[in-house]
């Protein structure tokens, strides 16, 4: 089932025109300003210019002071049509303005909002009719970062100035604090406080690195996966990270993905050219490929826990969410027409399982990804192809009554998708896991199976990611559960801490114990205050502490504090441990 | 304690006669033959001609008889010794002796060896006195390859007759027998038939696709090899597989190493420059860089399943031996010199144990790499820094009582090593394992530990592998167990075989039980006659074989054929599982 988000165009209006009355504001600060573009965004608007002069922070409530100037005098919006002639001459020192100009197609209608009678801008509208309109809302100026005119890093970089607007102050009051709060979880931030990963320039953007904690959880969700995928089935191959162009240009990606990828060598002059793998797929396929296959063996269920490389710009870099190396739950499915739509619910149910198990499936929506007729430099198929392919796709998942929002020009390039979307800490959506019907790619590599009736047919392909990337996944956990992990994923799950010197020996023997046992566990038996140590190990959010003292050491019991446990005295080791395994063993969220 | 193995001369000086005879004989029947160099090998000699006409395996023979026609005449093998300008002349025709000739320093003794009157070869010696003492020798021409002039691609392809030559019939007999039975053996036969894995020309040389089976075995080995070190200490981290040059810059790989890695981009054109990952070091130590440590938190032990990128040569590419992307369980552990030698000790006992526990240990040999003072280009670091690191090694090897050869010139560029060498089913020895002492490149990148003295110090590094390279280990293991592998690795341990269409059902159920247990088991319920289905199962070489027919099925038992079984009727499955598990648990081999 389709479904349509709707925007709140009263309050994206605003925004446009708060972003004019910006623009009149600098100019007055700062005559010499040079407009650009201003539209209104998610959460605000921007605008950005070209001024000699760097805006500092220090200067942001100045500005807002001229803006509220503006907006107390209710000045109106008016519109005025202009000739293509006067815009350029209007706008003769602003090469940006004019590079607009002369882009717009002849015939297109030009037109200038005044505000008030001393400012206009080139824009396409609409506006509020007065800056009164806007005497409620709550905007403030937020930052000031570097950006490229029009994104080209070739072109000038400009500075773009960021504002926040809401309907009301006390919106604004909200969204501001819940950043603060988003803050903190940040899984940019906090992954680095608790020690999970870090970056270092000489290395690169883009390219974390997995400290011991971090990569402890990745290897607990990879045999996770793993795991739970044999049991479905699947069966795993190990497939190498790079190939030679040949490869690609057969299936496709030399011609519709290359600049994304990582190439070694180079074309003109060396006979030999291999490229890193932005995705698994063809390599998958030679398994596939690797003898005679009837339709007794379908469906053909392959996965991996697959590396993967995209070249991508610099600047796009952040934390573990963007970035150039990443390991994806990957899988590739070969099945016949009529198993397609059991294999795709398999694939699904699969994905929702994961979803459930890592606590992330409230915080989910679904997309169906299609291609965009208008381009067909970026597909490869025909058109029958494609409408064959989504509308099969759209058949099963109203079959499975999937809500969906379709988004247009967002399919791959051989196929649609279906796209589980997730918001992290900040709002900002992104995908997790996809599931792709693919109707295309096996033909490009020969594949084929000998039906019943003795005839060689093509199989479709199911491309599928159950858990998505696992240092992607591990983001949004990180600011899911704001670095206080579930028992089976948390890299340290028990710390021993003695109370006094006296207690170390007995705190190492029960540190040991539970190492024995294959516990993660951390042993503190420095000579520090009792509260130090406990604001440290809960600073790292470790589920559980044990502490013991001298009252311990002679009942031969333990102490505990921790999550969903009351603070306990007088505990046997071996209850709190079969209470630990069963939380273990239960996944408890 | 230094070994040294003996050379058995007698047996290379009538290799290398045999040579000679061959040479004479090829140039009986193809006079136009230039002859360029004929070396005895391990297992006989070889000669690399220069010859219009391709040599074929037809025409094998005739050239033996002819080489045992000059050697029963008896011919005398005579030095003499001549001017440079008398051997420019003599080799006037020939600019592969001429550039040998040139390049000879002034002053050196230039010898012919004549053998008879009407043959003579430019040639250091030593030889045999007469042809006649070659009268016992088995020798066997077994293949013509091709081989470039001094082994550089640039320069002309020669045709290398290769010959088996040993000192009796029997012995060549012995070997040729030897190696036939080998070829049953190669992994790189034996892996592919076994369905392990696979390669495919246009992803490249070098990049075996891990098919299913040879994936499982790999998931078992590396979770095995991940456990066991956590269980020894070591904290798992999983760094980026790429990093900009100026980490390369800093570790003195880009100095040192970049011939053999892939760079991405260009460094005389881009301003950034990735290149793959050859090691891991320089990766890991930035988990160490992390925060500050002091000496208690030494020592730090940290292990990666980590994935590597050569960039060798396509014609050195070989099965799962020599690739290009590996995945290597390697480690670096950083310590105070007081904690040396009990570290190094503890790496070399996790190798053992890796060794004995997958049955390799038996085969292995240790070599004490070192540097070579006369190639400074090829190290860091100072004379004196390499006396030190090597005499402590070398002390520790000693204390230890380990037995080893010296390898001069096959240090790492920073450091000596002890290399484990294993030998592959043909008789070539590679290193299967490396532990390496480094006091260099921590220094290099800073690292250092707060001392109890309040010093800052720079810790000892040991860069080492426990099991290897999982690729290579596993091309051992196909070997060693000629694809029967032990149950723990086997990628199907148990296959389940109905004897008759009627029992298809309860051979299911059977199948069944054994999956929801964990099993890795297969289902042959096909309409066959069983003993072609037994013969399918067996030639997979998969552990048991389990039957089921009217008898089994109504007496709710199974049959068994399998490896260290007698074949068994009347079995409960359960007893069955039970044996099965015990066998998995102890890892027996």
């Amino acid at each position: 089932m389709e479904i349509k988000r709707e925007k709140d165009e009263e309050l994206m209006k605003a925004r446009h025109s708060l972003a004019h009355v910006l623009a009149k504001a600098l100019l007055k600060l700062h005559p010499e300003t040079k407009l650009t573009i201003g539209p209104a965004i998610d959460d605000g608007f921007y605008y950005d210019i070209d001024l000699p002069h760097s805006i500092t922070p220090e200067e942001f409530p100045e500005i807002e002071k001229v803006m509220r100037e503006i907006i107390n005098k209710g000045e109106n919006f008016e519109r005025k049509v202009i000739s293509k002639e006067e815009a350029l001459k209007l706008f003769k020192g602003n090469e940006y303005k004019t590079e607009i100009i002369n882009e717009l197609p002849d015939g297109e209608e030009i037109s200038l909002y005044y505000t008030g009678d001393d400012f206009f801008d080139l824009c396409r509208g609409p506006h509020v009719d007065s800056t009164r309109r806007l005497q409620n809302y709550g905007f403030k100026i937020h930052s000031v970062n570097g950006a490229y005119w029009r994104g080209d890093e070739k072109n000038k970089m400009l500075q773009r100035v960021y504002c926040y607007a809401f309907k009301t102050k006390k919106e604004l009051a909200d969204y501001v604090n819940m950043l603060e709060e988003a803050k903190k979880r940040d899984h940019n931030k906090l992954g680095r406080e608790l020690e999970l990963f870090t970056t270092v320039d000489y290395i690169g953007q883009g390219l974390p690195i997995m400290l011991p904690k971090g990569a402890k959880i990745l290897q607990i969700l990879q045999r996770f996966v793993e795991d739970e995928e044999a049991k479905r089935g699947w069966q795993l191959t190990k497939t190498p990270f790079m190939a030679k162009s040949d490869l690609y240009k057969i299936s496709g990606h030399w011609d519709h993905y290359k600049d994304g990828m990582f190439v070694l060598g180079d074309e003109t002059k060396d006979n030999e050219v291999l490229a890193l793998r932005p995705m698994t797929c063809p390599f998958q396929y030679q398994c596939y490929l690797n003898k005679a296959r009837s339709y007794k063996d379908l469906p053909l269920r392959y996965d991996e826990t697959s590396t993967l490389f995209r070249n991508e710009a610099s600047g796009e870099m952040h934390g573990l969410i963007r970035v150039r190396q990443f390991t994806l739950s990957e899988g590739h499915l070969m099945c016949t027409p009529e198993q397609l739509e059991d294999e795709f619910k398999g694939c699904l149910e699969l994905a929702i399982f994961m979803l459930k198990t890592l606590g992330l499936y409230d915080d989910v929506s679904y997309r169906f990804s299609q291609w965009d007729p208008n381009d067909k430099e970026k597909y490869i198929g025909t058109a029958e192809q494609w409408e064959e392919a989504q509308s099969t796709m759209g058949r099963i998942l109203d079959h499975l009554k999937i809500p969906y929002e379709i988004g247009i020009g967002e399919a791959a390039f051989y196929g649609p998708k279906l796209d589980i979307q997730i918001k992290n800490v900040f709002g900002k959506e992104d995908t997790l896991i996809t599931i792709q019907v693919d109707q295309m790619l096996a033909e490009k590599f020969g594949m084929e199976y000998t039906d019943k009736d003795g005839q060689k047919k093509t199989p479709i392909i199911i491309h599928r990611s159950s858990v998505g990337c696992y240092e992607r996944t591990l983001a949004y956990l990180i600011e899911k559960y704001a670095g206080a992990f579930p028992l089976w994923l948390a890299p340290v799950q028990v710390k021993v801490l003695s109370l006094t010197e006296r207690n170390a020996d007995y705190a190492k023997k029960i540190y040991d114990q539970l190492f024995e046992q294959g516990f993660r566990v951390e042993l503190d038996d420095r000579n520090e205050k009792i509260g130090y140590k406990i604001r440290e190990a809960s600073s790292m959010k470790i589920p559980y502490l044990i502490i013991v003292g001298d009252e311990e050491e002679k009942n031969g019991t333990i102490s505990i504090r921790g999550r969903g446990f009351e603070n306990k005295s007088g505990l046997l080791l071996n209850d709190f441990v079969a209470r630990m395994n069963e939380e273990i063993k239960t996944k408890k969220i």
